[in-house]
Order: structure tokens, then C-alpha cells, then sequence
């Protein structure tokens, strides 16, 4: 048996164990595949004990030292703000040989933490799904499904490690890319961060205007939908700025900045004010259609192969790097 | 028979007409319900075409002068960018004793625009039902249950008049109330117009940032689903803006200020700034929440009482008006 073990059974860490046991269960599996076990902990235990029922998992451990031990594969699937100190009680249970990778969207910090806190031989890939956000959304098989997953190896990890953690998103249905992480962190404040910044000051402006009681009626309205975001849990949101205040401040600026030039021509009552105000929203509605456009064809290998890569990397490869 | 035109079948005017249709044909529809008949007229022939394929209308006439002869109630529900021209080319077709209602989101102008235009003796009452923006969304008759639906009676409207409009609008499911036409228009600007441009602004700041090509992505990320209303066909927006430049500056104004508000407090780097800005955060999250608690018990009457109503004054209370 070769062990991958999931720490933290949230959204994130439950989906992707019920889509590794969907690849070992499929009907073309081998039988190597099928001498993968997935374990799972949880510092809460009814996260452990749904993640149980769920059968994302196929047991999990009280102990974390217990979870970890003999894993081959280690995925530290921690809420973003628990990130840290979820590698700094998991570092000392580490073996030499082990390979760790991590799904939070902040990924600078998460290279500069496994630079401080892991031991020498462990193999670390941080690592980011990209999903969209949906705290209340349910643990499912297709969360990874064509998602777009970064992968940012560190300097411990060699190439064998890293091709297991490809083999792994590959086996899920995502498909691995490999940016800067230092643009990335950027990429995940705009898509992510800037929005959220957005919804709250919408949300903060709209509720303190004139005729705002009367408003109660129009909760299915655009405004309900634009400030999903500021309905998320608020910590979620102070943390992320406070993780990287140079990105929010940055694309603040960027967005007050845009949102100036539509306020000054909307001031302007003229017929070429009016013209670049439409052309001005044209513009944006083309930016968003170019960048929805489906990419070109899909280059992932074949299932069945990437399965066989996966297998034969963690069943073989990973022996021969504990050496 | 009574006669209930509709002018402009697309998906408001639509909708209304399987609304009514619906509510004529229910089983406890008595047989003064069963002598309306709901005429339809769009100068688009493929609107009217499937109008009458969905059972939207009883039938419809190429000619706008005999699709409102002898109605006793016209619905204008022509798009917001037309309505006065659709108005303008209704006027001289109206008899005194008829009733008109229109559903654009401007109201303010609305109402000037039926002083200017409308011959002596029609009621206006001026409508908005309050529905999210969907301009794909294909008309169904529930697109009215339990929505708001604002009414602002013209002083040339007489109580019966407004009586038999308020009847129509439960009759349909939704909710009258009847705001003040510039508090409302304000409010439409805060809910509809406000997060258009915000998402207009934040496609422009997101998409001519670093690292925007390797977004590609991340189509199904927050970002897209925050500009979804700059995806919108870009003129109604533009028209929006042009309609009412007063309130687009007003609430840009106050969203840069919010915004501004939020960048200072990231910018600054001590533990008083985090937990202001946590606060902030968490007040947005707050309004939200109370905004979209449901209200207090609905007071609509029960719907039969409501039909009977909208009978009486429809077939009865319409023709002594006329007399």
C-alpha cells in the first residue's frame, strides 16, 4: 500500500479525495492503482467523520504524526488563513523522501514558509486550484475537472516529486501550469481579492444612499448578485489583503483610477463624452468576451496514460527516492 | 370580450402576457375572467410569431392602431432605449377612458413623457417591475411571483384606473408599491446601473494588468462572475448612464470614496488599520445580510380576492369610466 494522506477535509481536501478514489476505482484502473489507500485528518472531528461517510477518504487518524506516517504523498489542504501553522505542526512528522504540496492561492508565502519550516528531504510543490469561490459549497468527485491547477515547485522538490503531483492533478481532471509566482499571487488579486474589495464597497455605498430601506424588495436584483462576495465570512477577506497589501493597494489604485475616467465622463454633457463612454464600456464587454473565448484544444494527454505515469511514479519512483 | 394589448413582446411583455393568460385560465377562473382576451403587438415579426407560439397572447395584429382599438388596458413594455418613441407612436391611438402602463426602470422621465405626449383622458400609471438583468432569459409566466413592482400613478390616472393596474400586477403575483418616482430612480441607479459600471471599471483594471494573458484560465474564476454585467450588449448601459448622468456620478462618487477608503487602510501597515479594515469588511457582510432577510410577512390579499377585484374593475368599473 502507498499512502496519500489529506490534511484538512474541507471543500478542497474532500474533493480531492473522492476524485483520487474515483481514478483507483474507475473500471480501467490497474492493479497498481488499487494499492493506493487515501487517509485523511481533520482537527475537527465531524469534518473527519463526513469526509468518512462521504467516502472521500478511506480512514482517517486522530493523530496527525499517525497521518502522515509512511506517506508517500502529503497534500495540505488548510483553510488560506490556517496555511502556516498547518505547516508548522506537520514540518517535525515529515520524512526525508515524502513529497508535500499545499493548495492556498498565496503561494510566495507558502515557497518562503517550506524554505523555513521543512526538513531537508522533503520535496514541496505549492500548488493552486483554481476554483471559484463557494464556501458552502459541497465536497464533490468533479471539483478539479478541467480547472486550471498551478503548480510551483521549490528547490527541495526534484523532478521526480514534481511529476507525481502532476500525475495526481492529471488523475483529477485538472490540468497543470507552472507560472511565476510572484504574478500569480498578482493574477489571484485581481480574479480573487479585487472583486471581493469591490463587492464591499459596493455594498457599503449602495446601503448608506438615499431610499435605501425601500430597497428591501429588490433582493433578487444585479446589486444582490454583485455583492456576493461581500456575503462571504469577512475574515476570509481581511486575511487575503493582509497577505499581500501591496497587491490590493495596486489594483485599488488601478480600479479607482477606471472608474474616475467613467465618473468624469458621465459628469461631461457632451456628444464626445458620450461616445467614449460607450466605447469605453464596449471595450470592457470585448476584454471579457476575448477572455471567456474557450482556449485552444485541450493538450492533456490521455487519461489512461497519465494514470499509468501517476502509478508507476508513486509506486516506484517515490521507493527509489527514499532510496 | 375586454381587451388587454401588449406593446413590446419581448421577454417583460411576454412573460405578462403568459402571466395573465395563466391567471385567466386557472381553475377558479370565473367567466367574467374567461371574456378578457390578451392581444399582442411588436413591430419585430418573429416576436410576435413566438409570442403567439408560447401562448403569450390570444393573438396579434400587424397594425399597432387596431392591436389597441378598443383595449381597455395597454401594456407598453417596449426596451428601456425606446420607450418614448414607442409612446410617441401610441399616443394619437389611445381613446380617452383607456389606461396605459409602461415597465421601463426611468420613471421620472416616463411620467414627463406622458404629460408632453399623451391625449386628455388616458390614465398613465407609470411601471417598473423589479426583475434582474437576464436578456437572455426566455419569458415564463412565474417572472413576476412575489418581485416588487413599483407604481407611480400620473395625475391624469383616476383611483379605478390605478385600481385596475395594481388588480393586474397581483393578479400576475407581484408586489405593488408605489415609491417616489426620484428616490426610485436613484435606486434603480444604485442596483442596476452602480455594479454595471463597477463591472465595466473592473474588467478594464484586471484585463490591462501584468500576467493578464496567463489568466486565460480562469474563466470560472470570481473575476468573471463580478463582470458578468459588462458582458451585457454594451448600449443599454451607455443609455442608462445617458438617462440619468446625475445619479451615475453621485453613486460613482461615493463607490470611489468606499473604494478609497479601503485602499488607505491596506496601505497602511499597523494592527489598528487591520482591524478597521476587518470592521469594514464585516459591516458590508452585515447590510448584506439584513438586506436579503426576508421581509415581513407578505399582506398581498388572497389571490381570488384579488382576480375578482381586477374582474370587476377590468369588465365593469372600466366601462363606466369610459361612460
Amino acid at each position: 500500500m502507498q499512502r496519500i494522506t489529506i490534511v484538512g477535509l474541507g471543500r478542497v481536501g474532500a474533493s480531492l479525495g473522492l476524485a483520487i478514489k474515483r481514478w483507483i476505482s474507475a473500471p480501467e484502473a490497474t492493479g497498481g492503482r488499487r494499492e493506493i489507500e487515501v487517509v485523511g485528518f481533520d482537527h475537527d472531528v465531524e469534518a473527519q467523520k463526513a469526509a468518512r461517510k462521504l467516502g472521500a477518504v478511506d480512514s482517517t487518524q486522530w493523530n496527525l504524526a499517525r497521518a502522515v506516517q509512511d506517506a508517500a504523498l502529503v497534500v495540505l489542504a488548510a483553510p488560506a488563513g490556517e496555511q502556516r501553522a498547518a505547516m508548522l505542526e506537520l514540518a517535525p512528522l515529515l520524512r526525508g523522501g515524502s513529497i508535500l504540496t499545499d493548495t492556498g492561492p498565496h503561494k510566495q508565502q507558502s515557497l518562503r514558509w517550506a524554505s523555513d519550516l521543512l526538513p531537508i528531504g522533503v520535496g514541496f510543490i505549492a500548488g493552486h486550484p483554481v476554483l471559484p469561490t463557494e464556501p458552502d459549497g459541497e465536497p464533490h468527485a468533479s471539483l478539479f475537472e478541467h480547472r486550471t491547477y498551478a503548480l510551483f515547485p521549490h528547490p527541495s522538490a526534484d523532478e521526480a516529486a514534481t511529476e507525481v503531483v502532476v500525475g495526481l492533478i492529471q488523475a483529477v481532471g485538472a490540468k497543470p501550469y507552472f507560472p511565476d509566482p510572484a504574478e500569480h499571487d498578482a493574477q489571484v488579486a485581481a480574479t480573487s481579492m479585487l472583486p471581493a474589495l469591490a463587492a464591499v464597497a459596493l455594498m457599503h455605498t449602495a446601503s448608506h444612499g438615499a431610499g435605501w430601506r425601500d430597497l428591501q424588495g429588490m433582493a433578487t436584483s444585479d446589486l444582490a448578485e454583485a455583492t456576493r462576495m461581500a456575503g462571504l465570512p469577512p475574515d476570509g477577506l481581511a486575511e487575503m489583503v493582509a497577505l499581500s497589501p501591496g497587491d490590493a493597494v495596486r489594483w485599488l489604485d488601478g480600479f479607482i483610477a477606471r472608474l474616475g475616467e467613467l465618473r468624469d465622463l458621465a459628469a461631461r454633457d457632451d456628444s464626445e463624452a458620450s461616445e467614449r463612454l460607450r466605447q469605453f464600456i464596449a471595450d470592457a464587454h470585448d476584454a471579457r468576451a476575448r477572455w471567456l473565448k474557450p482556449g485552444p484544444a485541450e493538450t492533456l494527454p490521455p487519461r489512461e496514460s497519465v494514470a499509468a505515469h501517476f502509478n508507476r511514479l508513486l509506486l516506484g519512483g517515490l521507493r527509489r527516492r527514499r532510496g
